[in-house]
């Protein structure tokens, strides 16, 4: 009797991201079983019982009749759910130790970046000026973890570690081990009230779609050593109003922003964002996981469900994420 | 029957660093005791017990005959030891949290900086290039910590605890958890050997003068993912020699380097260090120490020492550290 086939719908993808880079990594770490492009390989489909997507399309998961579970190839899912005809199994998220630790990484880099004057300093360089600013601790600044799950916890206790006051928000009460912790639109004032350095770490839901915006930038604190609020998003582009981040950025209600993600990617060549001042882009890398890892986390995934042992990660259809 | 007194040679020093201010924070740390700006204010020399120094005058200490310890306001006390008159109490380096900490957010920002690639990622957005390139995660980046004394041990754990590989090097034989350890000249070889970032927290001393030099760097690893070894500075300028650094990172056997210090501070406007692009250069603020906390742990140092606890920190004057 053979074992549940796996079906991989991906999209675009270039180097390392091929589809078919894809399916050599899925047959090395899945050897008995069969794994296959979708549509492009000759499928039964009534053998498919796991998908692993990027980006499928519209529809084409309905194809598959035994389909146990859906694995979505990065962090985010709103892709995978935006698709009315979406099955209704366990849809997994990637929640693996190598993704949330290069998110750390982005978070900790930036944040101390803001935290230390680098563009002051960049630009004293450009001019061969020899002028070193007051410098702060970091037990001075307030950093806001907007989003609590797997990376946002992480990336919080390593701000936490070097020094930071760090809180957090959820939508839902949590209780972290030296984390101030904020939860639901009743305690949002408070939270943003307290924070100098804001690092949005959201799904991109309905609820959180343009949360980024002015009257958030507004209620940020302004009282902070780093003369103004700052926001870090490394969530999804979905989550900002960037022509509110510019005007926000031109009035003196935030001091800088740090852009991972963008309401269109590649950010067009065009867009203001660039060339600001008060602007560091990266071009969604903050968390550009190993394929290999990747395979890995499936692979384990479906050994174990098969042995019976519950899925990890599995979006809550209801909440978005 | 008086206290000992304290006497202040303070040389230069701006704004918060003023010979007054420090003045100021000792009479409020030390309300019933006498502190004296010296040779500025009428002291009874005999009185003098204690003296707290930021690059005194040569020969001026010797002035005190009953100078039980000498606490310089600073980490590096290479300066005090070329006092050919130097009386022979103990000298005291400060060694608070506050400025090991942070000396951390230093180390662990310009890693990153580097592990990241954001020297690139800026050229990408002044030229509004979109064009993420691979990002290895740390666990793939050996750093080397030259000096493991407490600055660059709580920056070894700092990194460690993001995920990189870290090794220290030191003088002597140091067993530190989590850490890999190498000790004396016999095993630099191996250090070097293994290090894709070398971070060099050494003291300045007559041993480590000029010692980030040409025959170091070619020494250290040439096949790490970064393209090329890396060398961040944030001891003392009197261990470099910028002309080795210029002329590696010009042939290729640097890729890049980061420098808080240097020969001469300010670095002259000539330098070539300013505009060369695989040299960051930050003004000598990488541990740019809260002077309430040094004057709190000196004071702290003095109280403890004349209830009969021994001095912490006492310089070595074998070693010079």
């Amino acid at each position: 009797m053979s074992k549940g086939a796996l079906a991989l719908l991906i999209s675009g993808g270039t180097d390392n991201w091929a589809p078919d880079r894809w399916k050599l990594r899925f047959n090395q770490k899945l050897e008995d079983r069969d794994v296959a492009l979708f549509p492009a390989d000759a499928t039964d489909l009534d053998a498919v019982h796991y998908a692993a997507v990027w980006q499928p399309e519209p529809g084409l998961l309905r194809t598959f009749p035994n389909l146990k579970a859906i694995f979505n190839l990065g962090a985010g899912v709103d892709a995978v759910l935006q698709d009315p005809l979406l099955p209704a199994v366990p849809l997994v998220r990637v929640a693996d130790d190598d993704l949330t630790s290069r998110m750390t990484e982005y978070v900790v880099m930036h944040t101390l970046m803001h935290h230390r004057q680098q563009a002051y300093l960049a630009d004293c360089q450009r001019t061969r000026v020899w002028a070193p600013r007051v410098q702060w601790p970091a037990r001075a600044v307030r950093v806001g973890m907007l989003g609590m799950g797997v990376l946002g916890r992480q990336a919080a206790f390593a701000l936490r570690d070097i020094g930071f006051q760090v809180a957090g928000w959820s939508k839902r009460a949590k209780s972290i081990d030296g984390i101030q912790c904020y939860a639901g639109s009743g305690e949002l004032g408070a939270f943003l009230a307290r924070t100098d350095i804001l690092v949005a770490l959201l799904p991109l839901t309905s609820e959180t779609r343009g949360f980024l915006a002015r009257n958030v930038f507004e209620q940020l604190a302004n009282d902070g050593p780093l003369g103004g609020p700052v926001v870090i998003n490394a969530g999804r582009g979905g989550l900002q109003n960037e022509r509110d981040i510019i005007a926000c950025l031109e009035d003196g209600t935030l001091k800088a922003v740090t852009l991972d993600v963008f309401e269109r990617e590649p950010l067009p060549s065009d867009s203001p964002l660039w060339a600001h001042p008060g602007v560091t882009i990266s071009p969604h890398n903050a968390a550009d996981t190993d394929p290999d890892s990747i395979a890995s986390y499936v692979a384990t995934q479906i050994l174990s469900f098969e042995a019976g042992r519950p899925l990890k990660n599995v979006v809550d259809r209801q909440r978005s994420y």
